[in-house]
């Protein structure tokens, strides 16, 4: 761990505003401030750390607090890194080794209080280091949910959603983060932007508001934020679908997005996920074990389908019980021209839930010599299969061109649909066993794979972000003034760079001399 | 009309991208690019003219035309204003007498075209342009809609709705234009944003497309943009009910906001509204006179409505049969609760359709000195009786405490419901014949209640924006360093103030120096 840089004149310009207990240089702190949760990350964690973590660790506990650290961090010349849940997947929070000053990490989760419901306008003002289960629990308890559930919920912050414009796994029912959001406060290097009023919707010209949108904390430090809210469903049901291969849950997918609504959540995993979910499948006993052989007879024997080849299907069904039975029949319906077949709710349940448990699975296989991560796109429908069928093709031959051991598990899902295209969510993992330099190795697959999204037609990211790994692909799709203007924007607001820089780092080094 | 200034220069440097054709100081041209819809500018128009008008009025036809004009502009020290419609009511066209420089009207509807239709993923991109009218009847014939219905959709532009943040009548089903809007690509001080792609949605860290949206101009000329696109409705009826009173209309509109979806527009007239739409409403003849007759004993007789106080609330019911059924079974089921009384399909689609016209009987009272418009605000639900109430009161007490012959006539509908809360939009008009300085004293009595829409919750405008008629309220409802984070936007993006200024003036001019 390298030695925490001098900020003295920094810290003495908090004295009075700072407990001693919202300040430290712990080591432990610090290094789990300065990574979130990518492959090269971890395993830097689990072997020689990083260069450079964050020299202070901050912890306000109001919105003043925020204010007196942002103006000491300007006029004592320190780096400010906000901080929610830490699981970003992008090196968001990775420290650059070539910044000179003292690197400050600002970590929010003190301030994680609902400041006020009001429940006939259906609104929460929110403190923007709350995590997505205290938000849950505590909304709940009123009879209401913002609806927002990214895989991350456990832990990832309300500011975080908004500094990486994130998505929920329900969005067809509750919206993706910008359509909850109504209001933020920012404390930004220009001082605090708050608005007089919350509406719910409006024309002003310029609106600062947007522009915090997947911001990735370069522009200031979200403090909090008023959602709309949304009554817990009456009903809630889940279901799954197996169709014969994934050109065919496709095209279900497809069809389904033609439909004016769409279920909570539908998600579609393809053969080898399926074949994967199967193998964390608890084990049935009894009566149970028998009616599953039974189905599992069924499913590969009369109905024809192919092992190696069938998918699945999940879904969440919220609403009114009438909505909720109309959902149901509208995709069983759709489902019998595609030839899929009923799997059941405790499938569909299991295969949703599952999500939550299956970002930590790569924690638990790197302990056995297997780096794997989850990258996603969204595209339109028309190049859908195409991308995905390239992906895969690409990290294969990206595999095979290095002489790796074994075959790369490459596998995908399709996690949200709109009308005009949809979300696609990549695993890849591989063994590295005595590969040496296999997290260099792992890179090289994964930009390989990134560059075949973007041919392919796919977005650099649906909702995980850009952070400091996404940065070099901007250029491809952003033409040089709309970098241009990423880039004076950024000046403009930060003229001190005290936020994270955003910008590709040699032209930030540049516009910072 | 004032001469206008020497251009010579920047005509120049167009020689040889612009035909002769596509440059002109026609009088009545510059006039009609100087103003938009507002009573003092339709004034102007009829009395004593604008001290200030563009200049000169060109008209490219192609992207590169457009890059011609703005590079040319930067380098010859002229302003660009571009005009679409010309429809909008918030001065945001006027010419400001103190600029110096050459203005220069940038008319984009020789940019009229759908350059391509991507019928499976539902997209198209329309050059900016495009007025309503047309783009509606171009998608018609391959069976989509954009889905976006202002009340000026026969004349405003697709530039003009995303440079307003504009709302549609329909977008309860299609959305707001911010949801229908995939991509834009816009001609800067900086150069052309363009993306290489699009996609359904995507987290790209700082994202200069949301900007453009609500920018009034002011940071560069939108020149097409890529839009949803939505089949056509399989169904389509109109519906209206009767209220007792708007308290009741009200209540019912709030209960109707809580379900999952809504029909795709909903619009409540307040009960002098209502009788003003009875007043215009073709006489009926033989038995449907006689029916008309008997419905309107039974209302007002056994039914127990007062005329003097009953409101309406006109739908609009889209999708399959099976939805638009759905649809009208919950709305007329709801409205029992509240005694409502169905008034039949007839009356809703006039209702509906009626808005489209009366934007313009503005222009026809005008002729028989009544001086009349309307504006709008957004408000949560709790607050909207209570702010229709003071912004009425306001109305009469401004009018009364200066002099002004008779009464005026206040009245408002609710056009658009959210979660949160809904669009309330005023008209008002009054006798103004041998009042001296009438638009003077209009203009007091508007200030007078666009200040009480504030005081009472009320947003500066739900969509028809700022432009220079509320820009001195922008201080009221966001923080300093909020206008700040404008400031600093819109000077870095357009350092030469290339384009029509969004700032406060007396700040602009600073911003300038």
């Amino acid at each position: 761990m390298p030695e925490p840089r001098d900020a003295s004149s920094f810290l003495a310009a908090l004295a009075s505003a700072l407990q001693p207990s919202q300040v430290t240089t712990d080591d432990a702190i610090r290094l789990r401030h300065g990574h979130g949760h990518t492959v090269s990350e971890i395993n830097a964690v689990r072997s020689n750390g990083f260069p450079r973590v964050p020299d202070y660790v901050v912890y306000p506990e109001d919105e003043q607090q925020v204010i007196a650290i942002v103006r000491a961090a300007a006029d004592n010349g320190v780096v400010l890194m906000p901080y929610g849940g830490g699981t970003n997947v992008t090196e968001a929070l990775r420290c650059l080794p070539y910044e000179e000053r003292p690197i400050i990490s600002v970590d929010m989760t003190r301030m994680d209080r609902i400041e006020w419901i009001d429940p006939v306008n259906r609104m929460a003002k929110i403190q923007a280091g709350a995590a997505g289960r205290l938000i849950q629990s505590a909304l709940a308890q009123h009879g209401f949910t913002m609806g927002h559930e990214p895989d991350s919920v456990e832990f990832s912050t309300l500011g975080g959603w908004i500094a990486t414009n994130a998505s929920g796994m329900k969005k067809n029912r509750y919206g993706n983060i910008e359509d909850i959001v109504l209001d933020v406060t920012v404390v930004s290097a220009l001082g605090k932007l708050e608005r007089a009023q919350v509406v719910p919707r409006e024309s002003i010209g310029l609106d600062p508001k947007l522009w915090v949108i997947g911001s990735e904390g370069s522009l200031g430090i979200i403090t909090s934020a008023v959602v709309k809210l949304f009554p817990l469903p009456e009903e809630r049901r889940y279901g799954s679908l197996l169709f014969h291969n994934f050109e065919r849950g496709l095209a279900f997918m497809f069809e389904l997005a033609q439909k004016d609504s769409y279920p909570a959540s539908v998600r579609l995993v393809d053969n080898l996920q399926f074949q994967f979910g199967q193998v964390l499948k608890p084990e049935s006993k009894g009566a149970k074990k028998m009616k599953s052989k039974v189905e599992k007879w069924l499913v590969t024997g009369p109905l024809g389908f192919d092992p190696s080849q069938m998918v699945a299907i999940t879904f969440v069904f919220e609403g009114t019980k009438e909505d909720v039975e109309r959902q149901e029949k509208m995709v069983y319906d759709l489902a019998k021209k595609h030839k899929g077949f009923k799997g059941g709710e405790a499938n569909g349940k299991r295969g949703y839930t599952l999500t939550f448990g299956i970002a930590y699975i790569r924690d638990f296989v790197l302990q056995h010599n297997i780096l794997g991560e989850s990258f996603e796109t969204s595209v339109p429908w028309t190049q859908a299969q195409d991308l995905a069928d390239r992906v895969k093709a690409a990290i294969y031959k990206a595999h095979k061109d290095r002489n790796l051991p074994g075959n790369p598990f490459v596998s995908c899902r399709v996690t949200q649909i709109y009308e005009t295209g949809c979300c696609i969510y990549f695993y890849m993992a591989f063994y590295a066993k005595g590969v040496p330099d296999a997290v260099g190795a792992y890179h090289e697959i994964e930009t390989a794979a990134r560059k075949e999204v973007l041919a392919a037609g796919g977005s650099i990211s649906h909702h995980h972000g850009v952070g400091k790994l996404r940065l070099p692909f901007v250029s491809d799709i952003m033409s040089p003034a709309m970098r241009a203007w990423r880039d004076q924007m950024k000046c403009a607001l930060d003229p001190q760079s005290v936020f994270a820089p955003q910008l590709p780092l040699e032209e930030h080094a540049e516009a910072a001399v």
